[in-house]
């Protein structure tokens, strides 16, 4: 292994030579598994830079040996890493690794086919297709988002494609009917709070100003009603698609801090002809309130789903308004199979999704929804949610804590809240202190949110390692950091 | 293995598990590639729907043993793909699958972290950095779009992507000067034979009318002269980026059959105040004129360059110009490390690309520089440009053929031009009857471009298993089938 030769006869697909190869690297990943809690998990202080000047100035002259390369993995990208699979990360959102998700990305990486037109690799279009409804059926998706009912759905790389995508439809949507000078009298309508990709997304299709109106009063839809606006602005009404389920109106869609409540919103949206995207949680039948409206719903299997990253499923009603917004048709694609000139229900996924080409991300799904069944990620989901509802109930009954937003799943949002600290600012600032010590730690890693000027600490659970046990750990650090920043304080 | 209990006690990342179910997929992949010449290349006719016919129509409730998996993928999936590694693969472009790719992107895999902060995973930043300096520098680009010479590179999916960064980046500096108004009067310069990505991307980015002239002469660049229009629209020039480096002008970006010559389309952007962007071909520095000129450069490793999908370069001059049109800063990705407000040399690489979500690309691309050296990509791709060579040669030989555009790099553009046959429909007929029986075959699969009415087959060698030998049985193959194709005629 590893000592292939490196001149014209190279063979970088031999059997024998992969064989070896990967399973070496087989070999490091299970050892890595086996020690990642013993890593600092958010990387400790790198310096910027500093890669850099451990590293060569060029790529290498002559192949070297992959024991080489893995060696320099171990010693100078390791310890470097801020590690996502460790079962103390509680940071940002979880992003799920599993064995069935990698099993189902090798063959996805090992078969390297690119199923951009469906003569491109039909049996990747097929599949595709399949799993987006097992997957909306698992959600309790409405029919009609499923291509068994006429919609039809498509795996894409994240939710920001997914809503570029959405919005580049919703947009042409209306500029079908106004005119594409209606382009700059475009808004689209989110909350503040709302997923920061539906304000980058906005731009990148050209949509000028997001309106981000911030309104105290949590649950009251606020469509603009001024009537010089209206007449000269068409509302696309959206939400964000991550772990929290959610419309765009302001407030009701909290990333931050996990809130949701849709119903009234997607009917006001109907209402005034927008276009309704959402977000969508797996397993809460009750946050699909509203779903039988939306014009499209974007979820995430790489994030809590055991599915390595990257896999966004994107559902839509219509799927003529998403390829009419993104279909090319240049004559060297033109082949049995395209849409139109050939069989008549093939797909060609490249008219679904920003790129040309494309990952054969279906297989790995495919083979995630197979090895666990619907039982397996219920389970996995469920141990998560009672995880956090234990901590929520432990933060609540501690005299120096507070929750500070209602959990709603995995995600809790609290704060220290000491009876000798007056004011919101050294409020804030003890949190603040609290949380960089204990990151400092290495035993574990949050991030923070702050709304309306409250500074306050997110315990994301939903690691693919992260049990109970992790969850009360990381409860006893943060007392032992509170009793240290409040003695300093 | 294969019989990891599905319970609450569901352990996703179980060491022992991962290495049995990674090692029964790397033996499915190394079979695979032991045998995938026995292929039909392209898949044989499957009927749109027939999978769906085949499989469940939901999700298993309960999991089931990777081995069930892997043998559905044999009896259900390979018959129904294009191989895409087969060395008989002479379609669209190559997509290069390699050992040191794989097993790059395994570790990206494994590991499964998000550097979309610099914060999120440190040392996946640097390298990222790094491995793109190291690849501008063996392409020989200019160092004003290296990060060492104040540029700087990202690691994307896919040309697309690329191409709706830049726009949206050369859209905002435009529409800085002009006002938003002015997103209504911008247009996209590019060839009707340029890349179709960049009618989807200017599309995407919300500039109405992609214009396309078609001009029988190429070389002459036409620039919009016409009063009127020239001081209603701002020119933005665009070009592809994928195997063939060109220019956007009419008919020198030549995606169709690889013309290239981009000095004076530079020099006339650049005198106009556009944005230039340009594609790259590695190794071949004459094609690089201009590059000096560029405002961003793109080049896909993932086709020739044995990474596996997906991983695209793309590198700026001012990485400002690009952040400005992507940033984005919601107070949850706020954590040290964060430009700006942190360490002033971290970079966030959600600001370089579409998504916030990332996945590891630079590992990927670092272990295959490391793996097979800047002398045994050279040798891989030169390998290809012999084998290509000898076929257009040989092609030219046969009074029976023509060569219709002169080969540049390893795609050939040829037709059947008989004697006996007259008018150019009759060529036409004939030639997509000899592409379709070669298809047919199931021996090599291989795809075609039309020019100016002219219906041409396209030969694109560069499978990372393709060697002499497949070209010349291929060669074998068309002459056999023009036989039949002219004995029928």
């Amino acid at each position: 292994m590893g000592s292939l030769p490196l001149d014209a006869s190279l063979r970088p697909l031999d059997p024998e030579a992969f064989s070896g190869e990967s399973r070496a690297v087989v070999d490091f990943l299970a050892e890595y598994y086996r020690g990642v809690d013993k890593y600092p998990v958010r990387a400790a202080d790198l310096e910027p830079g500093l890669l850099r000047k451990l590293l060569p100035g060029a790529a290498p002259e002559h192949g070297e040996p992959l024991e080489d390369v893995l060696e320099d993995v171990r010693r100078d990208i390791l310890p470097g890493l801020t590690h996502w699979q460790s079962p103390n990360f509680f940071a940002y959102f979880p992003m799920n690794a599993s064995a069935a998700g990698f099993a189902g990305e090798m063959l996805s990486v090992g078969l390297n086919v690119v199923p951009f037109v469906w003569a491109a690799s039909p049996a990747a279009a097929e599949l595709e297709a399949v799993v987006v409804d097992w997957m909306g059926k698992l959600l309790g998706l409405p029919q009609r988002l499923l291509f068994s009912g006429g919609g039809g759905g498509v795996l894409q790389g994240s939710t920001c494609e997914a809503v570029v995508c959405t919005l580049a439809a919703a947009r042409d949507r209306a500029m079908a009917k106004l005119g594409h000078e209606a382009i700059t009298k475009l808004v689209v309508y989110a909350s503040d709070q709302t997923h920061a990709t539906f304000q980058k997304g906005a731009r990148l299709v050209g949509i000028p100003a997001v309106q981000l109106p911030r309104h105290p009063d949590v649950g009251v839809l606020r469509v603009r009603t001024d009537r010089r606006r209206r007449s000269r602005r068409r509302l696309i009404v959206t939400s964000p698609a991550a772990l929290c389920p959610c419309t765009s109106v302001p407030r009701w869609a909290q990333r931050g801090f996990g809130a949701a409540r849709p119903r009234c919103a997607a009917e006001e949206a109907r209402r005034h002809g927008m276009w309704l995207h959402r977000g969508h949680l797996p397993e809460f039948q009750g946050y699909l309130d509203g779903a039988e409206l939306a014009d499209s719903v974007s979820m995430n299997p790489h994030k809590w789903f055991l599915t390595n990253t990257d896999c966004c499923c994107l559902w839509v009603a219509s799927p003529r308004a998403l390829t009419s917004a993104l279909s090319t048709d240049p004559e060297y694609l033109k082949n049995v199979g395209t849409n139109g000139t050939g069989k008549p229900a093939a797909i060609d996924y490249k008219d679904w999704q920003i790129s040309m080409s494309r990952r054969f991300r279906a297989i790995k799904l495919w083979v995630v929804l197979r090895r666990y069944g619907a039982d397996g990620l219920r389970a996995h989901v469920r141990r998560h949610v009672a995880a956090a509802k234990w901590f929520e109930q432990t933060v609540a009954a501690d005299e120096r804590f507070e929750v500070v937003v209602p959990r709603r799943f995995s995600l809790v949002c609290f704060r220290l809240r000491p009876r000798s600290v007056g004011d919101e600012a050294a409020v804030n600032n003890v949190n603040r202190k609290l949380l960089a010590a204990l990151n400092e730690s290495g035993r574990a890693f949050m991030t923070h949110f702050v709304v309306d000027g409250k500074f306050m600490i997110r315990l994301a659970v939903g690691g693919s390692m992260t049990d109970m046990q992790h969850v009360m750990d990381v409860w006893e650090l943060l007392q032992d950091q509170a009793d240290h920043v409040l003695r300093r304080f």
